[in-house]
């Protein structure tokens, strides 16, 4: 049997830092998800093993939380382990360390299991056997599980944004990361330089697709954090409504 | 004495292609300029070696052409040379090759050492004694140069972009390569499914900031050929008067 975590080891580039200097929550991110798959493959419930069944694995939802940001060229690691399983759902667990083993944060993460006919998330006991020998809630993640943004009546559309080209990934939907990217760019660079992005959730409701066009919501709900929704315009049902896309907070200090 | 060309070897990610599961261009041009950065350093001439002295590279021209674009999860190889050196530029080449060395394609870039303090551009005969022993003529780049975009009067504007938080790089500026992604943007999804991108120029004339407003002008020149010229409003005379940022053309086939 394989260890229970798996573990990458990454070095922040040059073109991966903001203008602080600090790695970008979009390529932890990407880091973040590619280390899940690492984990899954190498024990038999990677993408590629579920995919044969034509099953796809789907993030719900994701939470990052850093006390301390990497450095441009430092090196770090991340680490990933499976919490829990529900009926539908798994949590999946990450620490984010230096090349020491210093903490730089830690991230939670929901998944489900959705077949591509049906688009229907299906019962995870069917991989349970497999997947339950490495569940290990006894591995401590000491961050505050996804909280849920919730925006009041009063929330300010302070962004539209049409999806182009370069948001779309490999499924043809808008990439998971790129959001993260656009929910960074609402703030100013001058608040990044008086503020640390310290805590992003995110909730993932609905896809959207090149030419869409995303409405950004948001909310101040507590000082220095902001509750954010995405919507989209939606048409099936013959009249126009505003629908969500993505739930998020973003938490400084 | 070192080899004259460095090689280094990367895989493509699925995070790091588009819709048709192709290599970005974004991503290819970053490994370029890592290519480079490797090069020079282990050679003396990088910009750790360089920084010492208060002097960086600055990209001034980039020429990228592929026959064929990597594809997700496939091995890549990035090969550079130094082709040649004049008073204030050098011209480095690359190959980009599949792991069995059939090639993918190659780039041509222009490159100048820029003072921090006077912001002009060093006599390369400083350097030349240490990059002389590695410029390599007779190692062959069968890509054409830069052939220089040259829009008419009737080059219509077809986009403005504001210079956002995620667009400005550890430099201050916007990013080199999230030019290449706003100009590949440029094009419609349903564009990218009838044409292949064969081949990119880019010119770099001004660095761009923090909420610049960046006015995309744009023709086809020829046939599946397009002409672009990004310009931002300089007010620094008294007088406002748009002053070009970048040049580019986009050859697809």
């Amino acid at each position: 049997m394989a260890a229970k975590t798996e573990t990458i080891e990454l070095s922040v580039d040059a073109f991966d830092t903001d203008y602080k200097r600090q790695l970008t929550w979009e390529t932890l991110g990407v880091g973040i998800l590619k280390c899940a798959e690492a984990h899954a493959s190498r024990r038999g419930f990677g993408i590629y093993n579920v995919n044969g069944e034509n099953h796809t694995w789907v993030l719900a939802r994701l939470v990052i939380e850093l006390n301390n940001t990497p450095k441009v060229y430092d090196e770090y690691k991340i680490s990933t382990w499976v919490e829990s399983i529900y009926r539908i759902f798994s949590n999946r667990c990450f620490s984010i360390t230096g090349a020491d083993g210093t903490p730089y944060g830690y991230a939670r993460s929901t998944w489900s299991l959705i077949s591509y006919s049906s688009r229907k998330a299906l019962d995870l006991n069917d991989l349970k056997g497999m997947m339950s020998e490495y569940v290990s809630p006894e591995i401590e993640c000491p961050i505050t599980d996804y909280s849920g943004a919730r925006l009041g009546g009063n929330a300010q559309q302070v962004m539209t944004y049409k999806v182009k080209y370069s948001d779309i990934d490999l499924n043809g939907h808008t990439n998971s990361m790129k959001y993260m990217e656009h929910l960074r760019d609402l703030f100013t660079l001058d608040y990044y330089s008086k503020n640390r992005l310290r805590r992003v959730e995110l909730q993932y409701i609905r896809e959207s697709f090149y030419d869409d066009v995303l409405l950004f919501y948001m909310q101040e709900t507590r000082e220095k954090t902001f509750d954010v929704e995405i919507r989209k315009t939606d048409k099936s049902s013959g009249t126009e409504k505003e629908v969500p896309v993505l739930r998020s907070r973003l938490c400084f200090e």
